[in-house]
C-alpha cells in the first residue's frame, strides 16, 4: 500500500539497532508527513559522520582528528591504561568521573567464531603502546561475557612477561542501588567472595 | 568526549520520533562502529524518498505517483469514503482487510492553536471529492481525542446540507481481548450505551 520509496525507507530504518517495523514505519511517516528538514539533517549529519570519522591511532576510538581527545589530551595519565570493548563503554567511563587515564578501544572482542582475531582488535598496536609508554597498569574493561572475559584472558596472557605492568580486571559484585532478591546467584557469589573490610573514612 | 560529526549525528538522531539520547547514541556508535553501509543506506533512502514522495492528487495520501495506489486501484468503491488524519491510520485499515473503499487523509487534525485550519487539512478538497462522486458514506475515522472528535464534528457540520450522503463514525467500545478491568471508565460507558443484541450468524 504504501509507495516504492516509502517502503525502501522503512526497510533502511529498520537496520537501526533496537528499531523494529513497526518503529521504523512510524518514524518514516512522521518524517514524510511533517519533518522532512529533520529526515534531510539526519541524512547529512550521517553521511557527514560516514565520511569524516575514522579511529585515533593510539586508542583506536571513533575520532575524527588523526589523534581522539583523550589521548591528545596531556593531562590525562599516559601509563595507565583501560581497555574497553566499545566507543559506548569508554563513554560510560568517561560518565563516571572516576578514571583519568588513557583508554584502548578494541571495538569488538575475540570471536573466532565470527572470525575476529587479535589483529582485528589491534592487540599488536596495544603492545606496542604499553611498551612504549611504560604502562604501570593495565585495567581490563572487557564486558562479563563469555567473549568479554576470553579477551581479557587472552591479553593477561600476553602481558604477563612484563612483570613491571600490572594487570586488573574491574571489580565484580552488587551493583549500587541493587537489590539483593533479584540479583543473579553468581553474581551474588562473586559479592561475597570479594567482600571488603569496613574501614573508618 | 565524542567528536563534533559524532556529537552532531546524535543530536539529529535524536529527531527521529521515539529516539532519546541513549538511543540516538547507541544508534550513532553502531552504525560507526560496524555498519557503515548500512547508515550510506538510510541517509539515501531517506533522501530519496524525501525528495520523490508528495501527495496524492485526491486522498492526500503519501505517494511518489500523482494519484496513490488505491485511489488509482478501480476494484475499490469510490462512493464510500473513510476520513483517517495520517498515513499510519490509512494503513492500520488496510492491514485489518476490512474495509475496500477509498480514503481521505487529512495529514492531521484541526487545531487552531497551532494554526492548522480547514484549508491545511484539505478539506475543500475532500467536499469537492464527495460532491463529484457523489459519495454515499462518508466515515470519520479521526482519533478518538478531543482534536480528532472536533475534526469530526467539524466536517459532519459541512455535510449536513447533503442527505444524499450517509456520515458515520467509528463504533466505540470493547477492544477484542480487552480485559474490562484494565479498559477506562468512559470507553466502558459508551460500550454499554451501544450494546448490541445477539443474533444467530
Amino acid at each position: 500500500m504504501f509507495s516504492q520509496p516509502i517502503k525502501r525507507l522503512i526497510e533502511s530504518l529498520c537496520l537501526l539497532p533496537g528499531v523494529g517495523p513497526r518503529s521504523a514505519q512510524r518514524m518514516a511517516l512522521s518524517l514524510l508527513k511533517n519533518n522532512r528538514d529533520n529526515g534531510r539533517d539526519i541524512a547529512s549529519s550521517l553521511i557527514n559522520a560516514i565520511d569524516t570519522v575514522g579511529n585515533c591511532k593510539y586508542c583506536q576510538m571513533l575520532s575524527d582528528e588523526e589523534i581522539c581527545l583523550i589521548c591528545s589530551n596531556h593531562s590525562r595519565d599516559q601509563q595507565t591504561i583501560c581497555i574497553v570493548e566499545g566507543p559506548a563503554e569508554m563513554f560510560a567511563f568517561e560518565s563516571s568521573g572516576a578514571y583519568s587515564g588513557r583508554y584502548f578501544v578494541l571495538m569488538g572482542h575475540l570471536s573466532p567464531l565470527d572470525g575476529i582475531t587479535p589483529e582485528d582488535l589491534g592487540i599488536d598496536k596495544l603492545l606496542h603502546y604499553i611498551k612504549q609508554y611504560n604502562v604501570n597498569e593495565v585495567i581490563l574493561a572487557t564486558n562479563s561475557t563469555v567473549e568479554g572475559e576470553a579477551t581479557a584472558y587472552y591479553i593477561a596472557e600476553l602481558l604477563k612477561d612484563r612483570p613491571e605492568t600490572k594487570v586488573t580486571r574491574l571489580a565484580q559484585g552488587v551493583p549500587m542501588g541493587g537489590e539483593l532478591e533479584f540479583i543473579n546467584y553468581n553474581t551474588l557469589a562473586q559479592a561475597l567472595k570479594y567482600r571488603t573490610e569496613l574501614t573508618d573514612t
